[in-house]
């Protein structure tokens, strides 16, 4: 028997679908248009510039970004020949290859990380209040922990 | 000045982007291995499976999937090969093209839905409490609403 959702619940999982198609366009839109990057490559960048000397494992950037391992690899040339981005590989370390950001890659980010987290606010963290967008998080943090129970792959 | 995220809303954001990111992969996987849909078809075959008579005028589907009309028109003609749905014309009407959903098309859904909302129910309806849904659904709703006041386009 399949346990259908109930008006409330499907009202609930309509705005879940809504906001997460309809947020991460906008997002993009920015983004693109100022930028000319799109949401993942701007997260590599964000979690290039993070990294100790600004270099990641592709191994390991490819988990942080939730991405696969050929996804992230595709994306790297693509940044790379943007300039973004240097791959390099390393002979010493057998876990191979590292995603190196660019001075240039820096530069873009910095410039687009205003207008990004002032779109994340205007639709997101400001749309709502504190205790509202904790909930979000809290209950997004319970759905990621129910998929990690579900599917190690 | 830039008003950045703190740590608290960072993370929340972060769980936004993890959750947003990994369950419709983890919903599409199961939709695509067992029944050959995307989940935009899922939702396509929902919304026309609701509607009176089974059809909709192409701009209304458009609307209420959030799909761009170019977008759908694409998808509407891959999923009219695959016998889902089909396009009919109706000349009296200066509204344009409907999509029909067709047996087949009904049949598809009807096998692929209780895997679905299954899936639903797993990764995230009973993920959390029914409090905590609802105030999922509830910050949805205003990421939603200050989209709609941002961008008529």
């Amino acid at each position: 028997m399949t346990d259908w959702l109930s008006a409330d619940e499907q009202q609930s999982w309509r705005a879940w679908i809504a906001a997460t198609t309809l947020l991460p366009a906008e997002l993009t839109k920015e983004l693109t248009s100022g930028h000319d990057l799109t949401l993942s490559d701007y997260e590599i960048l964000v979690r290039l510039s993070e990294a100790d000397e600004r270099w990641m494992h592709m191994s390991e950037l490819a988990d942080r970004t939730l991405s696969s391992r050929s996804r992230l690899s595709h994306q790297i040339d693509r940044m790379q020949a943007a300039g973004l981005v240097s791959r390099e590989c390393c002979t010493h370390d057998k876990r191979g290859q590292h995603a190196v950001l660019t001075d240039h890659g820096l530069d873009v980010l910095v410039a687009a990380a205003p207008t990004h987290v002032n779109d994340v606010r205007k639709f997101v963290v400001d749309a709502m209040t504190p205790e509202e967008f904790a909930a979000l998080g809290n209950a997004c943090k319970k759905i990621v922990a129910a998929l990690e129970v579900k599917s190690p792959d």
